[in-house]
């Protein structure tokens, strides 16, 4: 019989990746559907910044909320506040894990948010 | 045939009452889970007074994570943070609807958190 | 001095509704988020009437995910999901606390969903 | 000057391992905080099965409410259910990102719900 597959064990640089992808779909999901005004907007970011920071492994992350798109959102809903969504959000986060380093992102592409890992870095 | 209950709409005060049990649910299970240390929690208790202030009728919201349960948890848990849960928390808030003022409150009562109306106002 | 206002103990219909309330604000702050799709939602919304009916005083949750909204959602994004949102959702509840039952709601109204006490039996 | 570090690309087995990730932050911190018993645990595991189940590349998901750990928490509680959390949660996900999948699960380790990547596949 023929193995078409391999199983390995996860390198090094595949569970600093993991982690950071674990820190994302906190992040998110943690605060996703949040009120946010433009007056609560900043102490949400700072909230969500160190919130995920004690995360293991996790050494920075940068969280802001756009103000022209949450303004924007909140008049096309003739509203007040609107509740927090990835279109809404820019976000970078450090990861290190043993000697790898992991730069990762989320952003606005095409309409959708999305997160990738920008590089990773090796000592 | 014989009405046993009579169904009426809300009066004001149960209006008010409701408007202030949305914001407890909606306070808790927001940010309920979220990683918190004794550094971080102090930007969490910020974030979600200003996030639920947001909510209509909702005037005033005050958020202590209590530090030494904070540290207690930690501890027995032998780690760094700790998921927030009701147990570290206590919240009280003011709502106004109409003439009404309702003030209510949350802390742990018999190894539980509890949630209620302290008292109502009326001008 | 005059009193301007009288300070009162909550009465059993302001008691009951508070734990309305709090019902819907835990349900909505819980599942906004969830990633959902066509095949996905039935699934969604049994979890969560069976969540909430958890909570004390909570005896009957319905939760429907309305599918034409939710297809046409899924279409303007392009996608295969949605994270869901109270756009989609529309929820009954019916709350006992001693001889108060309270019947509420939250649906579409404006193009904003609204959560509303309906009205209040007492035995 | 000498070069300490090299800043590449993600790998595509790297790019899979964080896509598993997001899957694992995603279904802890959306669904962590869900009221829950012996009689909901059930609807519960299978809708978080179905929401993650609707995020790319992932394409199989099992979670399973440790029922003995579930009762013993409520009994420790003197309630009628808890609050979801990692400690009753045993979780594995099948990720595919072009030719690599990924085998990743959580489970307690030492008292602590820890998420890793058991192996990974090239096709």
């Amino acid at each position: 019989m023929t193995e078409d597959t391999s199983a390995t064990p996860p390198s090094t640089g595949e569970v600093a990746a993991f982690e950071a992808g674990i820190k994302f779909g906190s992040l998110y999901h943690q605060f996703a559907g949040t009120p946010v005004s433009p007056a609560s907007a900043d102490s949400l970011a700072r909230a969500m910044e160190a919130a995920i920071e004690n995360q293991p492994h996790c050494v920075d992350v940068q969280v802001a909320i756009r103000d022209a798109d949450l303004r924007e959102a909140i008049a096309a809903a003739s509203a007040e506040y609107v509740e927090l969504t990835g279109s809404l959000l820019d976000v970078s986060m450090r990861i290190e894990y043993e000697d790898v380093t992991v730069y990762a992102s989320m952003a606005m592409e095409d309409g959708y948010p999305l997160m990738q890992v920008d590089s990773i870095e090796r000592d």
